[in-house]
């Protein structure tokens, strides 16, 4: 070949490269102005906006204007993106630092070719693809480390789409040093935020809804799960890794994104803690108050503010009902409600709380108080989880 | 550049070609042979198999022997052949008749690209990228007409890996007349399957386990939803599109899938119905008798059938709770039973039946009897879903 045709056929090579990596980036859509609720087959957003005509949902549009960070998006925080990336939510922040494997492909979302890709990076591709409408940002790192944490706190209070605080948090990790990372972020940012977790038998779950200074936070209590009647002793031999099921994770991500939904949009009622034991289908329901005598000074600051509140509101007849908060003779100084008797009164399977709820179990002992100089640094403790997830109560 | 480095440009940007475009089609990675529970990156069973150290299930590998017929592959069937797939299921033969529409976005699994294929060619060719170890067989018609009735019977009596009858059929459709065609076929070839359904204001939905003979069939009774606490009236008017939520759609395909893995590798306990009502985060469960005067033939012969085999068993304790049932005054001659006091007592969630359980509802009043010269062929009624779903009751 001449250097001309050899010129030539690189030119038609790179041509075709563009062609075939356009494929895979170009969005099959072009962006959406506007939602509409017009019944045509080319509409993505006519089932979602069916809901205000249901009266479901008084104004779904509402729903670009909020941005949600997702930390870790994994089993259940992959399945949460894309759940919120189809309802046509306008940001999100993922926070991820883990890299796809094969071994991820028993859940639902990654697929084989995305193995050796960052998390966040190939969930962002994705999403980006499956609805352009959505902004997304990304950060490709462990959030438990000091200069990230700062930067992730940076975020959480800048990140929204007119640089204000985040409307809501999800945390979806899968250790007791990211919750307690995110707990005492939101905590310090007066952050509501959402808890999700899979125990590690892959047959329960739960969600956990935080208003600091409301609801009882990570430092209060340690995280509750649902009783899996299996003896966690199995779980910490060598070479074992965590059982998973897409189902499992699947019911979760949309436990929570489904309370997220509700609370975003105001419709329904949302969930302080819901459980899920799939061995039975028992979905336990209850609410805890945060302890007085928590070690995280912001909360216990936050406990004042929502104390502080509450004595300035008139006398309601819902004041009356708080009153009937169960004080439980516990190492924990906290108390659990019984959400029938909450502000909202439940007309579901809420379990009536005696102690705990039925079927609900703590997560981990108590832990030994940390450190008070760690006051400016996270809380890590390498060997915390494994001790504490050792000492797990089965029913 | 020199002509050498010219060549070589061109051959990196051949391979750069070849990688692009074996990406889009070929499986990302190679088939199987046989199931490892070796913990690394690269198995994908790894946290499958898990499930054996930790002692929910004896048997994880038998899942590759197994067959399961999903019909309708949209909201929940497609979410659902997607959890079936990613959990390594032998092989899966699905149903549908539908094309994918940008109208469908707002549920998990299909991406805008797809849009304008057929569901279950665009569904098997996703999932044999995901899982090539998995055998898919497609069916791109409506099982409600005569002739694709008889070859939907036959695929069910013949379809799975070793040509005898699928392990389970699930029906994930979204009208009356396909729930009674896979019913009909069911109760005549004596085959178990679960039902599964989503309101059409989109928060609320169910399963439903169906054994014939042994429990009531969708001619015995119409099928159970959970109330919604909404109008349905609101719903029918002209132009007006059912609403639909990713989060509802994928707990309903989750609580599907685990109730089948459970049924298949026999772990735990299935439930005979577990609704969800998503505005309370409740999820009654309850069992319902088959009528005695039930107008399928075939459900009748199927009673007898059962009614012998549990007379020829040995007298057990559990015979004598038998008698506990709970014989209903209603129109429908059925009787419900309050799971606590089945065969394997529930610990969980289980509502005390009372008429019907606290939050379910009949999604139908009876309709009025078929002609009996419809025998051999589908009963199909078009105005009866519209007439019957307007009565639906809100507790």
């Amino acid at each position: 070949m001449s250097e001309e045709e050899l010129k030539s056929r690189i030119l038609e090579l790179e041509e075709e490269v563009k062609r075939l990596r356009s494929n895979n980036v170009t969005p099959a859509r072009e962006k959406i102005a506007q939602m509409s609720g017009e019944v045509v087959d080319s509409n993505p957003y006519s089932r979602l906006m069916a809901l205000k005509r249901m009266g479901i949902v008084e104004d779904y549009e509402k729903i670009r204007t909020h941005t949600v960070a997702v930390v870790g998006v994994g089993g259940v925080g992959s399945v949460t993106a894309e759940m919120l990336t189809r309802c046509g939510i306008g940001k999100l922040i993922l926070f991820d630092y883990d890299k796809v494997e094969l071994a991820n492909m028993n859940r639902l979302f990654f697929q084989p070719h995305q193995a050796g890709l960052s998390k966040v990076e190939a969930a962002a591709h994705t999403l980006q693809f499956i609805n352009p409408d959505v902004t997304f940002e990304t950060h490709n790192y462990n959030i438990t480390t000091v200069d990230n944490f700062d930067h992730f706190m940076e975020r959480i209070r800048c990140g929204s789409l007119t640089s204000g605080p985040v409307d809501i948090v999800l945390s979806c990790v899968d250790n007791y040093e990211a919750r307690m990372a995110v707990n005492r972020a939101c905590n310090e940012l007066d952050q509501t935020w959402f808890e999700s977790g899979v125990s590690e038998n892959a047959v329960s779950g739960h969600i956990q809804y935080l208003i600091p200074g409301e609801t009882a936070c990570f430092d209060c209590a340690p995280p509750l799960v649902v009783a899996s009647q299996i003896d966690e002793r199995t779980l910490k031999r060598e070479g074992v890794c965590a059982a998973s099921l897409p189902t499992t994770m699947g019911i979760v991500a949309g436990m929570l994104v489904q309370n997220v939904l509700k609370y975003l949009l105001k419709f329904g009622q949302v969930s302080y803690y819901l459980g899920y034991n799939a061995l039975v289908d028992f979905f336990p329901t209850m609410m805890m108050r945060p302890n007085p005598h928590c070690d995280d000074t912001w909360c216990r600051k936050r406990q004042a503010e929502y104390a502080e509140r509450k004595a300035s509101q008139p006398v309601e007849k819902k004041e009356e009902k708080e009153e009937e908060v169960v004080h439980e003779d516990n190492d924990w100084g906290i108390s659990l409600v019984d959400e029938t008797s909450g502000e909202e009164p439940s007309t579901g399977a809420t379990a009536q709380v005696a102690g705990l709820a039925e079927g609900i179990t703590l997560a981990y002992e108590r832990p030994v108080p940390a450190n008070d100089d760690s006051a400016d640094t996270v809380q890590v403790d390498d060997t915390s989880l494994d001790d504490l997830m050792a000492q797990m109560k089965s029913i």
